[in-house]
């Protein structure tokens, strides 16, 4: 690759305080750390998270100003001088987990996502909603070059996520996983990723036009929750005896509870959406005699990010995205708290 | 071994009707079938599952009449046709789960007491109430030569339900275990077979001399419910971070609930204790972004007994017993059910 | 079903001494002990294993007069009075492993091959080379209604096998398998079963129309043998570091110790292949240094056989077999002996 | 703990080509980089390894001039401005792995120690055989406060290489390890970590003392190679089937190949010593049947090192040593090639 001039300035979407303007403005080029690459963001995907970070409506603070953004897909432009194993030109992803210790006990058994000093994109440290991010060299993504940036943006959280929760239900190859929420954002990757796995996929979702997208996406068996008359039953019937794993991105409590009683003897119930003060509760005496699991799935590691993103790029999983400007992201954020968005917005930071 | 002679009939507690009386009577020496051990039972631990048994209170419905007992240890003195790897003269053990399909998914991976043919020893099989009791052959416990009987009885259930529990929760040597309900009679065991797995052990109980008991049997850190402030707080410091595991022994559902957040990022927390119509509550975003589980165990299998005996025969746990005969086995039901009873009861058969 | 009529004599081949002519003959019907099927052999796989019972040229004695085969798919016709979970008119399997202890470590862990008691069909105890065939209920294998009985056949022990092995390379979706004779009759069936569980699959093999079956099947990168001029570096070149499981299913020395080379760290070797006499040989040094394993597999268990019978029911892997008599059994064996077999024999026991 | 004065200069232990003088000599007191930590080292062990290095007879070239050692114990007195969760005056330690890519498959693993970059301590960058080091921070090992600099120093490198083999075999606590070399260096402290895992060990030495050193750290059953008359049956005998697991430090290939033997089905082989240019090698026939993995272990990861010295830390693992002054060394080298050396030499860089 021919050398990048890295400009002093660029555009960028910022806010100063919760809630306050989303500004969309010229702001300083960051510089990196020993440690860090300075990736040219091309592309980003905008999660709900972010809403959440601009809000200012969870329990952890976010820095403030703030440029928002961990889906980001982009080119290294440069890097500190510690950086191993990258060059100049390599596609690079910013994820949510943007650095650790590296040296606690969750760090080194590569549960970093776990780390009590985790430094996160687009919430405590300028995330991808600019044209030149800073990341920590060994937390960013490598990205196989060839990869079409806007499309494998939210590969590097979404994607991640439902590949991580999968292989937290500790399946096999022609085991049943029911994905409750089938249809959503996170449900059309996660079919994807447990066909492309072996898995045999039932689907629980409930709308026009779910099921022909359900099967499209390699799904075997759904069950409308509009039409079924108990959801348990008709789960254990067609999997003949409960589903080995159930991924809840579901953020309903009631489907997460049915999901405990659905799930097969030994099998193991995933917890990956984030319902605000949702209980999942389960009955003791039934979980002791089927002797089942519930576990709870967040964002996947370094390894986790890899393969996830392998599979995007041998085609076994599509990410279908809307495209728009970064100077757009106000009006994103505007319907997203609606709830007039249907698929995953991607920003282009060049417009 | 010279021959034993089998009389016709034998000494046996039976019971008629639920909450009938129980009989200390005569009763004919069962015969065993093709695939059956005739076991000379000699001592059988008396169990709270008897309990309810004779009262009926649990949805599935027992054999009537029955002779209960489902942890009963003797000596081999029969068996059917078709039976290997037994012979005359071996000790044998009766545990709660008497035999299974051995050809449905949950047999086929070792999960025996899942099978939904289950056939239960003193439930639906007349059991170790009886001085000569029929047994599946395959299900059968060998108990190494040389066993103390009486002592060893209460492993045939309490003990491989402890150690299974220990199991299920997939820890490694050097990890903080959290027993709740520490000094019970499971919780006894519990922290035996914890610290000759390796574990560090935590116990969480109140009451006077629990803390002694619990250093007796090997327990390193108490927490006296009574006195602490925070069990939650006080468990995260003393483990710096949570307890790798937690074995919940108690059937408080409030203790069950707190070790929700009292275990470790990516620990598990084991269900064991079955109180009635209890749920376990867990917070899902709290559960997520720790990623930790919860499960359920069950009874051992065949592997798992056959291990936790062998602990026991190395003397590394021990079984505190109260001895007494079978013919006063209605007293000691009804001690147990006024909650009189402070330690394991094993009535000798010949008496 | 209506009642199936058993008569008093069959057709079976039969031979009474090794090396001594197999007789197609007239004999009795078994009568099922109280733990085995009675089955209706319909059609049995010829395996190589088969003609080293016939001859007699491995350390374990066979019975004599011996009726081989292993690989018998029939309908259940009768049983003894302790079968479960089986009934009349069911599709039942023969396999190598006939009956085992059940109660020995090896058993009670699911490792029932191990067994050393365990009873051989077609060796240690007469086989599916007949029209009636007794086999013990517990490890017969359960075939879904409505299965080609000519064709699953190989299944039963080939498919297994290699489905076990795979499974013995401790995998995951995405991760590279090299299959060394893969384009044979057990490395056929292993590039299917690779695939089916989201393996990418490398094959070496060597020969025309090699590589045009190997990618029929599924296979994604062929090395011809006869052309490559460095396998072990092709290997790791193309799999961009080694691969992750190697399965061997050629019987050939040189090409065992290739794959501890070509494996990749923290990868596993698999040894299927039973060459007479032939060592496995790594270089110590290596294997430490890359933290490689190498593991024994031999055929699959209870649940193995289940779910490589549930692959083969879902039409994810193809048995293509030739078809002839009973009674042709000898000339197969010439023929085999002979080397000139390519591809599965199945008889057909009403011919 | 108050500033510690940092000199410009400091006593270390360099040569300047393989094979040369071993100089004890002043040289200047390294920087560290912004990744990395300026150890202040008291005390650093010698290993076999340190003779290699300064012979330069491995296929790996190493830094020259060079400081060779890489079980350094000492104190932080300095680190890099990326360095996240230290503090000056922490305890720390040298290991052989100084540092690595962190973002390569390996490293994404955990397995750090088979990364293709991976630095390594007193080889390719400069060890702990100097009053002053520095090390990657992320790497460096974290030793509790108030544990003794001197006794732990071998841990940090013998004790970590001998704990991961251990967790290689994948036992059970219950299980028999079989360890071949049981009275050296790496065995003495693999006897104390599997005993405090709860394993039960088998030793296999041969020479006067060596039985009774076995018993004093927790051995169960000894076989003396030079009495019995065939070790595979002696072992499979005491064991009753052959052991779970094998731990092999001796560097003889005859033993290695004998523990393919006595190893029971489905136990793991561990190959842990580097004897040069030998080879395991395994009967196919046997490996297959008996299904018995062979597994290589190199130096364990920044888990399995918090884990080992957290052993030590608790007292359950003892390590005998033998102190000499850092300008000893070319003495402590002679006596090694030699073969004289018994037990562990540690230096004290003050003197």
């Amino acid at each position: 690759m021919s050398a990048h001039q890295i400009p002093k300035t660029q555009k960028a979407a910022v806010f100063y305080e919760n809630n306050g303007p989303v500004e969309y403005k010229e702001i300083d080029v960051p510089t990196p750390k020993a440690n860090e690459l300075l990736i040219n963001i091309k592309y980003s995907g905008v999660c709900h998270t972010d809403l959440h970070a601009w809000k200012g409506d969870w329990p952890l603070a976010v820095k403030l100003p703030l440029v928002g953004g961990h889906e980001g897909a982009g080119v290294v432009v440069g890097m500190g001088e510690n950086v191993k194993n990258w060059k100049i030109g390599d596609y690079a992803g910013v994820k949510w987990l943007n650095g650790s210790c590296m040296s606690c006990e969750s760090c080194e058994l590569g549960n970093e996502s776990n780390c009590a000093d985790a430094d996160l994109s687009g919430y405590t440290h300028d995330g991808s909603f600019q044209q030149y991010c800073t990341a920590d060299a060994v937390q960013a993504a490598k990205i196989p070059q060839g990869t079409d940036l806007a499309e494998v943006a939210p590969i590097l959280c979404a994607g991640v996520t439902v590949y991580k929760a999968l292989k937290s239900a500790r399946l096999q190859a022609g085991d049943w996983v029911a994905i409750s929420g089938a249809c959503g954002g996170l449900g059309s990757l996660a079919i994807q990723y447990a066909k492309a796995m072996g898995y045999r996929v039932l689907g629980i979702d409930g709308g026009d036009g779910k099921e022909e997208l359900f099967r499209q996406l390699g799904g075997e068996v759904f069950i409308d929750f509009r039409t079924s008359k108990n959801i348990v039953e008709d789960v254990v019937k067609v999997t003949n005896g409960g589903a080995h794993g159930v991924i809840n991105v579901s953020v309903s409590e009631g489907a997460i509870g049915a999901s405990t009683e659905y799930v097969r003897a030994n099998g193991t119930v995933v917890l990956v959406g984030l319902p605000a003060g949702a209980k999942c509760k389960s009955d003791v005496f039934n979980q002791v005699v089927k002797s089942t699991s519930i576990t709870g799935s967040y964002v996947g590691n370094r390894a986790d990010t890899r393969e996830a993103l392998d599979f995007f790029a041998r085609g076994l999983v599509k990410s279908p995205i809307k495209l728009c400007g970064l100077s757009e992201l106000p009006e994103v954020y505007e319907k997203m708290e609606k709830g007039l968005i249907v698929g995953r917005y991607v920003v282009d930071t060049s417009k």
